[in-house]
């Protein structure tokens, strides 16, 4: 007998790792709607309605604004594979884990990869950028925005403008930054960028929004190739070289995207109900208070971890993302044992670390819907609770009062990144 | 200022196209559960859960029985690429539009590919295929089972026993097909099956359940390539040639589902949530049930419609689906007008159709949890009136009566296709 296990009831948990995090009870209810028809007219208008959204949210008006069914990484590959032909050269700035998925993509749509690399805690200078641009030529430069993996951001204002002056292509990955720092799609100059819902949107993963600038959908649209079955009489492939993903072909993407509607997948209806409604919540609280919001979490996040004799990772913290937070683990603490103590019994999730950071340490997500007070607070006296019992004792109560001390300063401006260097 | 555009609120329809089709609202209610974290051992056990739940639902004991993150072609995409090294021979059986899916998807992994052609509404003898195999000596062959493009499903128990003496691998999509007839995975000898939610098991689209025999998975396992940044220490990539898409890297996909729980993508945990419930509600309701109740349907709704002076699509009926029935457009009415007044003016939509049969036949769908009596005879009824406005009339009531008759019928046979031929 087939055994049904039981009904499902995932417990009430404050998700403050790198992602997936606490999604928006709107975004939950937003699930729980029926579906419709895809081709539907009041379906297709939800799909329109996605399109414009996005482009608030990635300040574009870019038309090619839209939905990759899968999850942030999918929204990657599909922007890869269309736009690299086998052999094209790509250039990938490697700070953390996130760009060398960015070039291990690259290199499986048989591009050829140059990546140059900085220490993980550390981003570049956009004249090293500049500087590799030069000497390698490539078609496209493919960069991480904010990297969870080193807690980290890449300054990009400037890299779009090279790229545009050395005639290179640049697509971005957001999927860890989006509204929770600014990301100017059109004024920087990035031709696509692609990110997912379960960071700073509050939203499930599963759906990854990108955008593609017309650069970047005219090279695609020279290789469309629709498929057999749904062909229009008289139809003639484009002249370019074959995508060589289906799932991920833009241009039919795009096809399905657009009033000619020709049918490619089977729009993943709640995924798409949960992205339009990510969207409108962020665009109704407005940028400036969301970044305020979290640029001021950060804050008191940081200084109540150094407030419990606690390392924020990170050279230099100008560059650090308001949404996510390293600690330096204590040395004797077991860094496993103390994230189970703080799941199990403070029903609180912080994130372990990969690669060379491995075991050495947390991170602390405060994203989106769970960028809060609340959370920042029982996430810091759940840790000096769980400290103490683990070998490192901090002054009691201190982390929580200095957290508070941010909330509570009239003076503090909260408009930018005013975290010092230890 | 950004058009932040109303609360959704999508109307309440019977959506009786061959999909998405009505969602179980047990499965709406899953997906507005919370999130977990993607290693929190809650959600790794429901995980582990799911490909229990889903071997079930294959008929299968194959350990790698899990999600794909994308529609349904995102799970063929997946068996495909990873199965399929540039230059292996495929054939596809081709009788409908999906067929013609597998060929294009299979060429894009640059695989060399064989189809054999059945007129749309035939399916093929089994020594055709054993035939095409002995000339052709494909390394896979690439089948859909049921095909909603023409209402025909290929039977398939005889063909995998035909692979098998023939040493030649066998991936069925059945997307459209499973839970509402039978699909014996391991005693029909499949290598690997790829489905979707937003048929029969009456989920939302958007995940791709997939199972793997051993045979398949070895073969598989032959080609992993762990992606840079998560390397174990002394790591090294297997022989096999790199699966081209990172995205549908089984390899990594099934060290993620495996208790290594390598990270790849993030799983996407609302849909998990919803493919875990549909799974539950299908085997609930148990296989002789379940088949009798989309069988008696199938009966019903082609009575119903012959009574109506309607003909049903497809020359030999023994082959049509259950779960979805082709109506010739009656001669003089406008196919488009009429579907737009069966959805507006009675908020039932109905199919149109793709290719050869565009503008020939109408498909009514009858998946799931929108396999209902009610349904049926809303639809009848609805279409009943909808054609008098259109100028077919048909004997008032008797379509209704003849689709009640059925279901009042205590002699009826509901466990096998009991259509006649017209």
């Amino acid at each position: 007998m087939q055994n049904l296990f039981q009904d499902l009831n995932p417990p009430a948990c404050r998700l403050m790792g790198p992602g997936p995090v606490e999604v928006d009870p709107r975004v939950l209810n937003a699930m729980s709607m029926p579906m419709l028809g895809q081709f539907d007219p009041r379906f297709t208008s939800y799909m329109n309605e996605v399109m414009s959204l996005y482009r608030g949210i990635f300040q574009t008006r870019n038309e090619w604004t839209l939905l990759v069914d899968g999850t942030a990484r999918a929204g990657i590959e599909a922007v890869m594979v269309s736009l690299l032909s086998p052999g094209d050269k790509v250039l990938v700035p490697v700070f953390g884990r996130f760009g060398h998925l960015l070039a291990e993509i690259a290199g499986r749509c048989r591009a050829e990869v140059i990546t140059i690399e900085a220490e993980w805690g550390q981003v570049f200078d956009p004249q090293q950028i500049e500087d590799a641009i030069i000497q390698h030529r490539p078609k496209l430069l493919a960069c991480v925005q904010g990297d969870t993996s080193t807690t980290m951001a890449q300054p990009l204002n400037e890299i779009g403008k090279i790229c545009r002056a050395h005639d290179v292509l640049i697509a971005v990955d957001a999927t860890a930054s989006l509204t929770g720092m600014p990301l100017d799609t059109d004024d920087w100059q990035i031709d696509a960028v692609t990110a997912g819902l379960q960071k700073c949107l509050s939203g499930p993963p599963g759906i990854a929004p990108i955008t593609l600038n017309d650069r970047a959908a005219e090279l695609i649209q020279r290789r469309k190739h629709i498929e057999q079955g749904i062909r229009p009489d008289n139809y003639q492939a484009a002249d370019g070289e074959m995508i060589q993903s289906n799932y991920f072909d833009l241009a039919m993407i795009m096809d399905y995207w657009s009033e000619a509607r020709l049918n490619h997948h089977t729009e993943a209806t709640s995924m798409l109900y949960a992205a339009r409604e990510c969207a409108r919540i962020v665009l109704q609280e407005g940028w400036q208070t969301r970044f305020a919001r979290h640029n001021q979490t950060s804050t008191a996040l940081v200084n109540g971890l150094r407030a419990m004799d606690l390392e924020v990772f990170g050279k230099d913290l100008q560059y650090k993302m308001p949404n996510v937070t390293g600690v330096v683990i204590p040395k004797g603490v077991d860094a496993d044992k103390l994230r189970g103590e703080m799941l199990h019994d403070f029903a609180i999730e912080i994130g372990t670390s990969f690669g060379p950071l491995h075991g050495k340490i947390w991170r602390i997500g405060t994203m989106g819907y769970g960028c809060r007070k609340d959370n920042v607070l029982a996430c810091l006296a759940a840790l000096e609770m769980t400290l103490r019992r683990n070998g490192h004792s901090a002054p009691a109560g201190a982390g929580v009062d200095a957290a508070l001390a941010v909330y509570n300063d009239p003076s503090h401006d909260a408009f930018s990144n005013n975290i010092t260097n230890a």
